[in-house]
This record gives C-alpha cells, sequence and structure tokens, in this order.
C-alpha cells in the first residue's frame, strides 16, 4: 500500500477536517518550545475531537507500523512533542471538555483543555487546581499529565500526579481503558493511573482525566528578598525551608534578574546576585507571622534588603517578574533550557557549579528555581546562528547535567526527558533501573509505536 | 535435588538464625490479621536483616521456582501475606532501622519499622509522618507501602503513596534497584516509585523507604455527633466534606457503637444511628470557626446531640473509640473485613445497602468508615463453629462488593486485594484493565514466583 493510499484510509476512517496533510498546515505541528533543530516532519497530524478518534487513529497507526507523536498544546520544554519523520501527529488540542463536580471537588477534563481554563473554571466554584507551570497560560493539561509537571506552588501543595485521580487512556493497539475514577482512596489492582502519570506519551494516549481540585487558595502575602551573595541566598533558602512551608519559594539569579528588567524595568536590582519570592497563605495573622519569620532568616543570611506585602497585585508583579525569565531570556537568543534538581542541601553547590560551566564554556546560562524544591531551571543562552557558541552551549548543557547526578540530583525535575534529555537517561537511571522501564515500555507497547525516542 | 537438599542451600547462604524451617516456629507466619482459614504452611521463613538477604533468598526461590509471600508485621486485613503451600515467607520484621534529616523532612526507614515508631521519631525532630491506619501501632511501614495504606487523616492528609520519595526494590531475579531518591521533585523515567506503592509484593519487595515528612500536626480539635437517622448522618458528611477539609471525618454505625460501648463503657449513646468524629488542624481561632460549621452543619441534617472540645486527650477519646471498633467486634465472633468505598455522594446508598444485605443474609454487620473518602469498613461478623452462619457472612461479604461496584465503587480503599478479595479483582476492573495489570506483572515476574494468588 502506498503513502497516500494509507494516508486516505486514515482520512476515510475520521471525520471531514480532523485528518490534516498539506505541510504548510502540520508545519506548526513539528516543534514544541524545545525548538528542537532536529524535528522531523510528520505524515499527517490528528486533530481528535474524541477518545474515538484516537483510537481509531491509533489503530491506524499500529496497522502500519507509524510512530505516534501525542501533542497537547506543544510548550513542552525537552522536545517530548516534537515530531519524527514519517509520524502521526495526535494533537488533543480541540479535546477542551471540563465540568465540575463542586459537591465532591472533582473536575472531568478533556486533555487539551489549558491549565489556566481549569483554573478559571475551579474558581467559579469557589475551589483550585493548584499545579502551575510558569506556563500555566499555554500549556494544557494532557502535557501536564504528560511529564507529571510541577509549578511555583508544588512547594507546598505538590505536583500533577497528587490530583489525579482517573484517567482515560488509548493504548498502543487502540484499546481504551478507563483507570482509577472519581474515587477519593482506591487500592484495587496495580496503581497504573499513577505509572500514566509521566510516562511522556509512551504507555499511552490520554484522553480523559478525572482531577481533585482544593478550596480555593487564600490570598498570598509575598516577601521579595535580594542577595549581594549568592551563596547567602541558597543558605536562607535551606534555612527557610527546613523552619515552615511556604506556598511559593523561588530563586532568581543576576543573569535572570537583569533579563527580566530589561525587559520589564520594574526596578529590580541589577547588582544582586539573587532574589527570592517568597510567599505564605496561611491565613492572615499566620502568614504574618511567617512571613517575618522569612524577613528574619534573609537579614540572618545577609539579604541586602527585603519588602513585603499583603496586597495580592504588588505581591503578583514579583511573581510575575519570576515567571517572565524565560521569555525575557528568549529575546537575547536560542535557549536550551535545563531542568535539573538536587537535594536541597546540594542546591548551593549546584547554582555554583552551573556558574562555573558558564564560564568555563563562555556561554550565558542564566539560573532561575523552584528554590524550596531543589529544581532548578538553568537557562543556556545562545546565538544559534554561530556555530561554534551553538557547540559550546550544547556542551554546557551536557555538563550541567553531569553535574546535578555527580551531586545526587536529577536530569529533569518537572519538564519530563522529552527527545533532548534522553541520550542522558540511562546515565542518570543505571543500567538495572533502565532495564526495568524498557520492560514496561516493551511490555505495553510491544510494537514500540508510541512516542519513539521520547521519555524513556 | 531433595526438599531437604534445597532448604540446606537456603541456610548455607545466609546467615545463623535467618533461615527458620522448624514448623512450632513458621506456624505463626502462616496467617495474617484477616485470618484465613484456607493459608497454607510455608516450607521456610526468612527473617532478612538486609537487602543482601532479601536477594538471596529471591534468588533462592527462582531458581528453584518457589513461590515467595512478602511479610511486614503481618497485620493486613485482605489476606496479602497469609502463606500459601510450600512458600518461602520473606519477612522484613527484623529490618527496622530508621534514620531522619531535619533539615529536609526526609525519613530513610527499612520495611519492618512500625509506623508508630517513625511517628514517634519524627515527633522528636518536631516532624509527623501523617498515614495513619487504625492498626498504626502495630503494623509495618513496609506492610503500609504494599497496600498502599491510608487511614483516618487521609481525609487532609492523602495516602501513603503521597508521602514515598523513594524505595530499594529486590526484584523477581534477585536485582534489587533504587527508584526515587531524596529529590522532592523527579521525572526522569517512568514514575516507578509509584508503581510498587500498592503493588501487594507482586512486583518485587521493598527493603528500604526515602519518606516525605511535614511539619508535627497543631493540637486538633475534636466534635462528636450522634444521629438518630442513618440517612441524616450521610447527608451531614457530604455537606460538611463538600464545605471545609476537616483533618478528620469519621463514621461508626449502631453495631460499631454498640460493640464500643460493650468493650469500653464510655457512655455512648447506644440508641444512635450513627456517630460521627470530626477533627480540625487549623490554627485555633480557624479550628474554632470550622468546628462551629461543623456544628451548624449536624444541626441542619438533624443530628441529636453534638459535642465539641479543644482539649486534645478529650478528643482523642473519641478517636480511640473510632479506633477500637475491630477489636471491640473481634470480642463478638469471627470477622470478615471489608473494604468498599464508593463516590461520596453515592455514600448514603451503599450503607442503606449493607444494611440490607445484614437483614437478608441474617448476619451482623457493622460499619465504621472513613466517611470524608468515602471509603467503608463493614465488619462481617459470625460464628465460626456454625457452618451456615459462616457460609451467610461469605454470601454477605459478596454481596458488599457487588453493591459496591454497582454503586461505581470499589472493593479495596486501603486494606488491598490481598488473597481475600482477588477472586473479586477481574469483575471490578474489567478484561481490559486486568489484562493491563497481568502484563504489567508478567513483565517483571516471569515466572508468578512473587506473591501469587494475591493482588491481582
Amino acid at each position: 500500500m502506498s503513502v497516500d493510499q494509507r494516508l486516505a484510509e486514515l482520512s476515510a476512517a475520521l471525520p471531514g477536517d480532523v485528518v490534516v496533510t498539506d505541510a504548510e498546515r502540520t508545519d506548526k505541528y513539528r516543534w514544541d518550545r524545545a525548538n528542537d533543530p532536529r524535528a522531523g516532519v510528520p505524515l499527517a497530524v490528528v486533530r481528535a475531537e474524541s477518545t474515538e478518534h484516537v483510537q481509531t487513529a491509533v489503530r491506524w497507526a499500529a496497522k502500519h507500523g507509524v510512530a505516534v507523536v501525542p501533542r497537547g498544546a506543544g510548550t513542552g520544554l525537552s522536545g517530548g512533542a516534537s515530531a519524527i519523520d514519517g509520524c502521526l501527529v495526535i494533537s488533543t488540542e480541540r479535546m477542551r471538555a471540563v465540568e465540575i463536580d463542586p459537591l465532591t471537588r472533582i473536575a472531568y477534563v478533556e486533555p487539551g483543555l489549558l491549565n489556566a481554563e481549569l483554573k478559571a473554571e475551579a474558581a467559579r466554584h469557589g475551589l483550585w487546581y493548584p499545579p502551575d507551570p510558569s506556563s500555566y497560560e499555554i500549556c494544557s493539561i494532557g502535557g501536564n499529565i504528560a511529564t507529571n509537571a510541577g509549578g511555583l506552588c508544588c512547594v507546598k501543595y505538590g505536583v500533577t500526579t497528587d490530583y489525579v485521580l482517573g484517567l482515560t487512556v488509548v493504548l498502543a493497539d487502540g484499546t481504551a481503558v478507563e483507570l482509577g475514577g472519581p474515587r477519593l482512596k482506591d487500592v484495587a489492582g496495580l496503581p497504573l493511573t499513577k505509572l500514566f502519570v509521566g510516562s511522556e506519551g509512551t504507555l499511552g494516549i490520554v484522553t480523559r482525566i478525572v482531577l481533585r481540585l482544593v478550596p480555593a487558595q487564600r490570598t498570598p502575602s509575598t516577601l521579595v528578598a535580594t542577595f549581594a551573595s549568592l551563596d547567602d541566598a541558597t543558605a536562607a533558602v535551606l534555612a527557610i525551608s527546613s523552619r515552615m512551608r511556604p506556598s511559593m519559594l523561588e530563586f532568581m539569579d543576576r543573569a535572570s534578574i537583569n533579563a527580566v528588567e530589561d525587559m520589564t524595568r520594574m526596578g529590580l536590582d541589577r547588582s544582586a546576585e539573587a532574589l527570592l519570592v517568597v510567599q505564605s497563605d496561611e491565613p492572615a495573622s499566620y502568614a504574618a507571622a511567617e512571613i517575618a519569620e522569612v524577613g528574619a532568616l534573609c537579614d540572618a543570611h545577609g539579604a541586602t534588603e527585603w519588602f513585603s506585602t499583603d496586597d495580592p497585585d504588588e505581591g503578583e508583579q514579583f511573581v510575575v517578574a519570576r515567571r517572565s525569565a524565560i521569555p525575557a531570556l528568549e529575546l537575547k537568543g536560542a535557549l536550551l533550557l535545563e531542568d535539573v534538581g538536587v537535594p536541597l542541601p546540594r542546591l548551593g553547590e549546584l547554582v555554583r557549579g552551573i556558574e562555573a560551566i558558564s564560564a568555563d564554556h563562555e556561554v550565558l546560562v542564566a539560573v532561575v528555581a523552584h528554590a524550596g524544591d531543589g529544581n532548578t531551571h538553568p537557562l543556556v543562552v545562545f546565538d544559534p546562528a554561530d556555530a561554534a557558541a551553538t557547540a559550546r552551549a550544547q556542551t554546557a548543557y551536557d555538563a550541567i547535567m553531569r553535574l546535578a547526578i555527580s551531586l545526587d540530583g536529577t536530569i529533569t525535575g518537572e519538564h519530563g526527558v522529552g527527545r533532548m534529555k534522553q541520550p542522558w537517561l540511562r546515565d542518570y537511571l543505571g543500567a538495572d533501573v533502565h532495564a526495568l522501564n524498557r520492560r514496561i515500555k516493551d511490555a505495553l507497547d510491544p510494537q514500540g509505536i508510541l512516542n519513539p525516542g521520547a521519555g524513556i
């Protein structure tokens, strides 16, 4: 059967404009936000509208041995949704239904729904969906499930998997299974719902999600502190996080402070080596006490100054500044986005080590971090037109992962392995754990058609 | 090779008194707390002292095709640790090390450590390990991991899996792997740590655990309410749980109230159809407001009376009463312990349905419940010397699981499937999800030696 005949078979099996094959329209499905230069050209894109569409597409791919790349909003930072040559991209962008049961605080969601859309819908019922990747306004819940996405409030409220009660998943042979459901506790059988959260589309494609919501967050109080010394700042992080549970504990280094200041002109201290943004969402009088204690710990660890506010809009400005780091640095060049994490006591060594890697490789590396989780985002900035600089950036990107592994850290805390980090996965996991991953992958996808080259 | 030769080989491979083979001493390893009358006779018991001992024992079992039954403290309620004829029991009762890093709030634990011992050790550092099965004083962390154990505070603080950062696991071929570790976020590779929590010893044997702790719980305030009508009580549960997040929301029906009163003579209202125990651990003034709101909701839903206290000892008496239900009912006969859960809005239907099953089968079924989670423990009480009564009890036990399934509920919320509930698992999961469970089991344990007949 020719390629054209196969595509005709796919188009015939699905309604009107679900299948897209012309290059002009499939082009935007080649890349996610990692902008992987090695991204391939898909054979076709299925813009599924239902579980049944996904099943039909996967069955077709299984029959013809075509690789499937599942795709949410395409905001992934590790290349997990970048296309490979001749693949079928299955996009869930059109599957955006959301239904909330306020009585049980449960949301029933389709994977294309944006994180921000779910937050807004929950807020209408006085409820909250905590996981908040910096990209929450543009990333989808399906992508969040695929990567087990984290965010800023995770230091207190946990990550995506902590909110997932159930999933509908299309397996590699097109079978759809329902795992878990609207039950708060269920231990019957293996915990398969948990296995799929963070599996990066390598075991199945999620088409429906049952999520636990919580009561609306209290209005947080915010403290911003600047430090002349990086070491003082990382010491302050450890002191704060060992004494209390702030609802946010974020870090920016000098390069990211300056990049954000270049873009926003909001008056950040350009000379500071580090800036911390800390929030407390405890009840008002307790938040005031918590913020005062954070301030005292900043003083004790040599902060040059700190400022606190219980005005939510004023506080939000600093959070926006922190969230703006990636777009601000994208104005300066192409980025290789790191996502390494370490046990909290090693945070200082990691950040100092990244500084040394930046100097050694003569490449700008700006660091922002979910500091309270030990999860950092070193952003390697380079000019893609300069081959030597690009090569140095890639070497620095590698070196940062090796540094993290040497500090008992991980190569990815929340972005996922994708295609960008897969070459380092085996070194990180070790041969035995890597083999265990492969045994599960092979058991669930014996043809190897689901997102090959990504994740595991 | 004869059985004696095989056992000699096992004994030679392990130190002195690690291997136990004489029937008098192995007898107590036949049953867990489910007291399954079908429990078999083990060939030997290995009382492992290290990961290496477990590896040696599993390699021996794999070589000779001997079934392995992993065992913690033997307090399981679904028969997951009851022996099968000719098996090797691997007990972790001697592996009880615990080490706490207060700076990062992380505990490094061996599986034989009791839940209460971990709580006590954490408390010495001002920290708390929340999961609290009613058996917390006698159950082990390893068993809690095997079943993904819940408890009373889980309605606010989640279940065991929410606290597990890393595991050392001995696989079916004797390989030991380290999954996860002391990193708060890590998405590199499949979420295998999560896969093993709740796998009931069917995929591997856990020998070391890295757990997340949280700051000590604030002293809770307690409210106890009695209801003349069961329906009023379940309506109150739904009203309370949809409006706030109490740190405990427990239920007892008339039969369990009376059994506890028979044992304790603490003055519970024997005429009540239901009793609720509710706690709030918010900061003091907020807890007072929350408890007042609970009281108002109890009034609105026809409570005959309620009483509240912020004295922790006084409050604890009622929690102890609730926890005493199983021992109190054990004084009245043998028990078949149910663990069915439903979506919260179906709780009333479930409890009413159980009442009908009790009447139809002429067998006492007392119900206690983690009501805020929709997780109930119907306790079927019978005289094991009366064959007809025993048969009726078994039929009622079956009927309760079928009722739960019909209400979109689960056959087990926190006790695990074990050997007692395995016959119902396929019906509950459905053929496709059951097959998916088996594919993972077969990939990780192709010989089928790990806890056969239990779990999946």
